[in-house]
């Protein structure tokens, strides 16, 4: 007799290994964190003996569930907000939510309050994309649970990193901090190809690479996305992410909603799990992903639940259960993904979806021991038929539900006994998570008043890329600008001339928040107006640093096409303040050594200004991308069009208008 | 002060009135079987005193929910199949165990196996469909639910009735012991438009309005459906039951997956309730109702989990949740059916849907006393948001589980405290249940091996009409035919001529169930062949009873295109025997006396005969019409065909065949 730790005996096994054996009454030896032998009762007991014996007859025992992609530490949001249009949601709640709340603290209780749930429902293996990543690996360590962590990386300032640069490091040290743990997986998580530029995915791929880590992206979740993908880079973000070495390494892609079979052949080809989160794509209206096509391609597809703020939970028994009804809707055909087949996905072909195939998912000799006991003497689970093998994992499927789970074992660790958390603390936990929800209550309430919330409710708004270097001057020689536009170094893009009414609002807001109405009137060559366009843009403070005699900003800005009259806005918000700027522009787009860079020359109209200014302006998204483009900036300034350092300004033109009851202006139509 | 017997106090009180008052914490006041006040805590327990006061800190308290529509004796086959197509789940599975297990005891046992579980997921009121309905009414009362118990009518044999007129005796009968019962409402239910007669239809909505009672039915489940009734009826399923009168009276539509607009607003004028069922329109890939816009038109649509058979649960929690989930991916918007309103479906507009709205689906002074606890002190309903109004109706449709309700409440009786059910003996019912379940696990053992199960598993099978009454006789002088053709009575409608090449496979099957392949080979007007149908037939023993001197013929049969040849079919079926019947056939479909006939005039080809004989065939669906065809038909055999008594016959060319290895005929390509 073999001695080992623990012995479960006497229920039916679902091994979920390559032969889906089942072994009814069956058994499992666990030694240490892995699993020593399965097979049937009679076999197991006559050759091990162990110091801990679990009966689990009446019983189901099955691999620990694979989560393949949530957020956890969203579950301090869960409920924030239901019901709203993407944008609404995104930037009416979530964001301001985690630009006020997200720090080490808030990650890790989250991190933790998600564990208790992700346990009791059953799931033993997870794969995280947040901020602070370090405190999810933390909370999932402590608790023993195994996960891929992953550090998010944007080109956007998150709630870790004001630049992309500090999310690189993060991520790197994290990386290097928690590889080999046995339980945590760190991994680099590009939030998705269109918050992320070519170079940081190709770097976030080189990160992957070099460190032999697991690389976690958002990949086609909604058509927008696609067909965005599709304007800026002339290719779905499929095609881009397998162009920039995304999909060489180790790659999880998240909802893959909106892909064709091209691209679902690609990402076989790649290797590239895909990750699928019915309940919020459903919930977010994003689609119904073809995972019926990407599994007859031998795609791996994992099940997930995406984070609690989008969901509201993390069970994964509801999301395998709708992974098997939706494929049939969405096919048309009511065989389609099979209850055994769901099942796999939330265990052996998702943890290879995940690329930990090789240490969870099923129930073999060596792997891990991640193992669940499901209890089904209840009356949903009445009767159980057996004359189809097949009806086992249809039980699971479309009966049990996740409070079914008795018993979780994690690396051989008891976490969940007769739903007994043993490590965890959960009183404690509940009561610093409504702590923690009751503040966010109260900011939400203030912010819920404010102007953020009223604009969102009468515009579409979109992000946009929040990276920019300026440098500005008066500049009252003008016939100067052939100069710069003459030079050798210089071609010019496009040129364009027109004049810009701006309306700002101001509010006693304590984000310092404003909405510029902006009218442009397009200019054609003999001075006639060729076209008008209206925007609202919805500003948050602005951040400031002097940057090789430029200044970099870095602002989060929002913006929408303005379809309702000035007047409307105006009586609409009631702004504590307003400001006018009206002004002439001529803008030329050019390159400069090969840089793109916006020339702005302008005439203040309103308030009268006796003064042109000339702006120097360029996108950016990263430090180093900013110090080369000031220099090149700085030349134009001051090498070629030779403009005084004593003439270079700072300010923003709104900044110099004065409060005004609108001036006389072509009211829109 | 006033005393009540009872006192909820302290939860959160969703009374889901017009109103929408939410009382934060709030009181329910309850005397016998009603509601006597609802309100804040403090102006409730100011104003009552009670007998017995439960505290409900913490919890929410509610209206029970209403299941719009479920078959609850299926819960006995919870899991018999799954993951099929839709003939082969019904006619592999359903309907044969059906067929030898549905008797009273089964019914009753079933209904309250299902009732258990509607009130550990917080059900309170139901809409039932099924056979022995007295069964489910009885299991109902004693269990202590509020049902909507509707008798099924077809127009083919049931488990519960060999005619149509039975089972309306059954039906009138029903409905005449159990009205006015304080929680039964008895109702009738013809199954569907495709599977009653417009007579039968007719005669239920008379039925329905004679007694004031519901009438419960399926409409417009499948877009197969809709376009048979398209081509059998000129139109669509909806228009066709508003034109019998179906939707005159407390009509409950199920399904309603395929209507247009302009259907939506018939339900709408004529009241009639949708009962919306998520999870089963998913399993059977049936589609995604409209919802949305059915309830944009203001009809009342309510939630529903369809029979366990096809679901597998009868769990409110996952069809509201589904419900909000579903209308947004279907209507592309995710602020669609928000989770108020889906809470609304499952409540207060679902008990309108059903004809009970004012009598529950909402806690208000004089409604029945139908109230449920949901605790929510767990990890995954934390943390609790309050800034929204709304979020306390996100938090129960997007976050809590049907094993959170704690009590439930019905008609002012207790049903389940603790989620200890009070008014059943759940291990007893368990065990009962599992028993059956053994039984029909070993015949479904069996009949998997038969048959059926081949046939299903390679063709598409639909169940033919099953009534007919039918005349033989020996008629050699067959141009007297012309006498018949001729007569003033008789008109024309077609007129065919063909061969046909019959095999028959037997078997030695408990049911004695045949399969006939049938080639079709059609005779034109100079004799040449101008097409070939082949067809498979499955047909069940003929049940026949003399009637008038003619027969009447009730069969289950089923047909289905046959697309492989003749060869495949004898190898696949194995059969024990096989026959073979060749005859040419002239046949005639007329009208007598108004009244369509079938007359074919038979040579028997093989084996071979020195008779021919004349069948006279009408379809029938109750026992006095077809005593009115039977009269018809023997005036045509004997006053106008003067067909000897003696000459009349009564076997069919199958039996009289002999076991045959197959005579040379022409090969079916």
């Amino acid at each position: 007799m073999q001695q080992v730790d623990q012995l479960l005996i006497g229920g039916t096994v679902l091994t979920m290994n390559e032969a889906l054996d089942v072994y009814e009454p069956g058994a499992v030896a666990v030694q240490d964190d892995h699993i020593v032998a399965v097979g049937s009762m009679n076999g197991i007991t006559a050759a091990y003996e162990a110091s801990e014996t679990v009966d689990c007859t009446g019983q189901i025992i099955m691999p620990g569930i694979v989560n393949g992609h949530t957020h956890l530490s969203m579950a301090l949001m869960r409920g924030l907000s239901d019901d709203l249009r993407l944008d609404v949601w995104l930037m009416g709640y979530i964001m301001p939510a985690e630009r006020a709340f997200v720090d080490e603290e808030f990650v890790y209780l989250g991190a933790k309050l998600a564990a208790a749930e992700l346990i009791m429902c059953g799931t033993t293996s997870f794969a995280d994309m947040y901020y602070y990543e370090a405190e999810v690996a933390r909370a999932a360590a402590e608790v023993g649970l195994r996960g891929i962590c992953s550090q998010t990386i944007l080109k956007f300032p998150a709630p870790d990193a004001e630049s992309y640069e500090q999310s690189m490091a993060y991520a790197e040290n994290f990386i290097q901090e928690w590889k080999g743990h046995p339980l945590i997986i760190p991994a680099i998580a590009p939030h998705a190809p269109y918050t992320n530029t070519d170079d940081m995915l190709q770097q976030c791929a080189e990160i992957a690479k070099k460190y032999d880590v697991p690389l976690h992206i958002h990949v086609s979740e909604t058509r927008q996305e696609v067909e965005d993908s599709r304007d800026n880079y002339g290719m779905p973000p499929v095609p881009r992410i397998k162009k920039l070495g995304i999909l060489d390494h180790k790659c999880l892609c998240a909802h893959c909603v909106h892909v064709d079979s091209g691209e679902i052949r690609t990402l076989r080809n790649h290797g590239a799990g895909v990750l699928h989160n019915p309940t919020s794509n459903l919930k977010l209206a994003s689609g119904i992903a073809p995972i019926q096509e990407m599994l007859e391609h031998g795609v791996n597809v994992a099940i997930a639940t995406d984070g609690s703020a989008s969901n509201n939970d993390l069970d994964m028994f509801t999301e395998i259960h709708l992974a098997a009804l939706l494929a049939k809707v969405a096919t048309n055909d009511p065989t389609a993904v099979p209850a055994k087949q769901a099942l796999l996905m939330a265990t052996r072909i998702g943890a290879q979806a995940c690329h930990i195939g090789d240490i969870t998912g099923s129930l073999e000799a060596g792997k891990r021991a991640d193992i669940i006991i499901i209890d089904i003497r209840n009356v949903h689970n009445t009767p159980t038929y057996r004359h189809d093998p097949d009806s086992v994992y249809a039980q699971v499927v479309y009966a049990a539900k996740s409070t079914d789970v008795k018993h979780v074992m994690c690396n051989g660790q008891w976490l969940m006994r007769d739903r007994q958390l043993l490590t965890i603390n959960l009183d404690e936990l509940l009561e610093r998570s409504q702590a923690i929800a009751n503040r966010i209550d109260d900011f939400i309430r203030e912010y819920s008043s404010n102007i953020m919330s009223k604009l969102i409710s009468v515009a579409s708004f979109q992000q946009q890329e929040s990276f920019e270097i300026q440098l500005k001057a008066r500049f009252n020689e003008t016939e100067r600008i052939e100069v710069l536009l003459n030079h050798d170094d210089v071609s010019i893009v496009k040129h364009s001339h027109y004049r810009q009414y701006d309306t700002y609002f101001l509010f006693n807001d304590p984000d310092d928040a404003r909405v510029r109405y902006r009218e442009d009137d397009f200019i054609g060559e003999n001075g006639e107006v060729t076209g008008v366009r209206s925007r609202l843009t919805y500003t948050l403070p602005t951040k400031e640093r002097e940057f090789d005699k430029a200044i970099l900003l870095s602002h989060s800005q929002f913006y929408a096409p303005a379809d309702r009259p000035l007047r409307f806005y105006r009586e609409y918000f009631k702004a504590a303040e307003e400001r006018e700027i009206h002004k002439e522009r001529l803008r030329w787009q050019i390159l400069y050594k090969g840089v793109q860079f916006y020339i702005n020359l302008d005439t203040i109209l309103h308030p009268e200004s006796k003064n042109k200014y000339l702006e120097v302006k360029s996108r950016t998204w990263s430090l180093s991308d900013a110090e080369y483009k000031a220099s090149l900036a700085t030349e134009i300034i001051s090498t070629i069009l030779n403009i005084d350092e004593q003439d270079r300004v700072a300010f923003e033109y709104v900044d110099s208008a004065t409060s005004s009851p609108h001036p006389s202006r072509p009211e829109t139509t």
